[in-house]
């Protein structure tokens, strides 16, 4: 089986940085991503600066089989990720037609003007596609591997809808949970043993404190659900839920 | 006046890039260092990854003042942090005598066996200074100018409450922002002259859409309160809330 295909998210905002405003992107396209079998391997944020931006996109474009940007498309002065990504890839960037159409048509409708720093959203990349935005028209692009698109979370999430689907995806990445009334102390051996017969599979502990008392949910993650099955049983009967 | 002193998050954990569990930490962390007058640059998330943890903090503790981390110092086989951190100082980790010492004690007051699983938390790189856990006894370290903390959100925040009114802060970075009923592309042309006037502030424009109509939120942030008030009556001169 082959393995699945990777990707790295990079959210783009002084806003997430200063703590203003907290980042939800990530979150979903995570589980995004699981569901279509794409493995999320790494998350970045980073300010609304020129060389930052152009530098964790090309540390991720190389690693990763995919990278989803967020945020710094619109037409204000600190929307820089579209100049960025251009210059990260070596190609020019500039007003695209379809890109402008889109754009000059959705403001004819609506009756704004279609001004100069709206005709900013339609500055595309040499050699991109364009992804849909449903919400408010201004497009997403992908370039190479790298998918550009909104911060504005309902924005984001109907460009993802789109770009998704129309990439390869490899098994689902499954996973079933068990939560234990016992601190990860207590559970730490068994589950360590467990988890070493079965190199196939990542499993993982996650404590929490509830009411005082501590408790642990014990993930089993993995692509091949009868594995995940079997070892979930050998788990269920190294900690019964009645003590 | 110096320079505010600048930091990186590193979010250690599977569980975060499977979508599980929606990352809380790094926007905590934002308040708190903003509020303190540090900077955060960058965040990152990696996997429960050896190689993945130790290139993420040798990157991130060499290019910032400071690198907070969270997750990975508990009992479980995937608690990989604090070796990894060892590894890329290239230090050595053990049990530390005093980390060994509370837990210890904390377990024998608590009347759970102090086993293999928990004394692995006592495991400490050389030369760490440890970071106090009032909430479950098991401490977080400092190495150099990394900061290595729990997941879980409770102890995390008792976590940082010790340590970061320890570090050299610079002048406390303030922010105010007007929110104004038009959408970006209205205002982006004036916003951006005035952000040039100032270059010595930062200026943000966050959109929103609420009951269909759109708006911006527009933030100026800097160190130096009177030229953010400045800025603000010219702002707020610029786009007077009824139109």
């Amino acid at each position: 089986m082959p393995a699945n295909p990777t990707a790295a998210m990079l959210v783009i905002g002084d806003e997430i940085l200063s703590g203003r405003t907290r980042d939800g992107n990530s979150h979903y396209l995570a589980g995004e991503l699981t569901r279509h079998g794409i493995c999320l391997r790494e998350i970045r944020c980073v300010a609304d600066d020129r060389a930052a931006i152009i530098e964790a996109v090309n540390a991720l474009r190389a690693r990763w089989d995919h990278v989803f940007t967020s945020g710094g498309i619109g037409p204000t002065h600190d929307d820089i990720t579209a100049e960025a990504v251009a210059e990260a890839f070596g190609v020019p960037v500039g007003i695209r037609q379809d890109a402008y159409d889109l754009l000059a048509a959705h403001y004819a409708r609506t009756g704004l003007e279609f001004n100069e720093a709206r005709q900013r959203m339609a500055r595309i990349p040499d050699g991109a596609t364009l992804i849909e935005n449903p919400v408010s028209t201004a497009p997403g692009f992908t370039l190479g591997n790298v998918h550009v698109m909104a911060g504005v979370p309902n924005i984001f999430q109907a460009m993802v809808a789109s770009v998704v689907p129309t990439l390869l995806g490899g098994a689902p990445l499954l996973s079933q949970s068990l939560r234990v009334d016992r601190g990860e102390g207590e559970i730490a051996g068994p589950f360590g043993s467990l988890a070493a017969e079965y190199p196939d599979l990542q499993m993982g502990s996650y404590p929490f404190i509830q009411n005082g008392a501590y408790g642990s949910n014990l993930v089993i993650r993995g692509t091949d659900a009868g594995r995940i099955s079997e070892a979930m049983i050998r788990l269920a009967a190294l900690f019964p839920q009645a003590r």
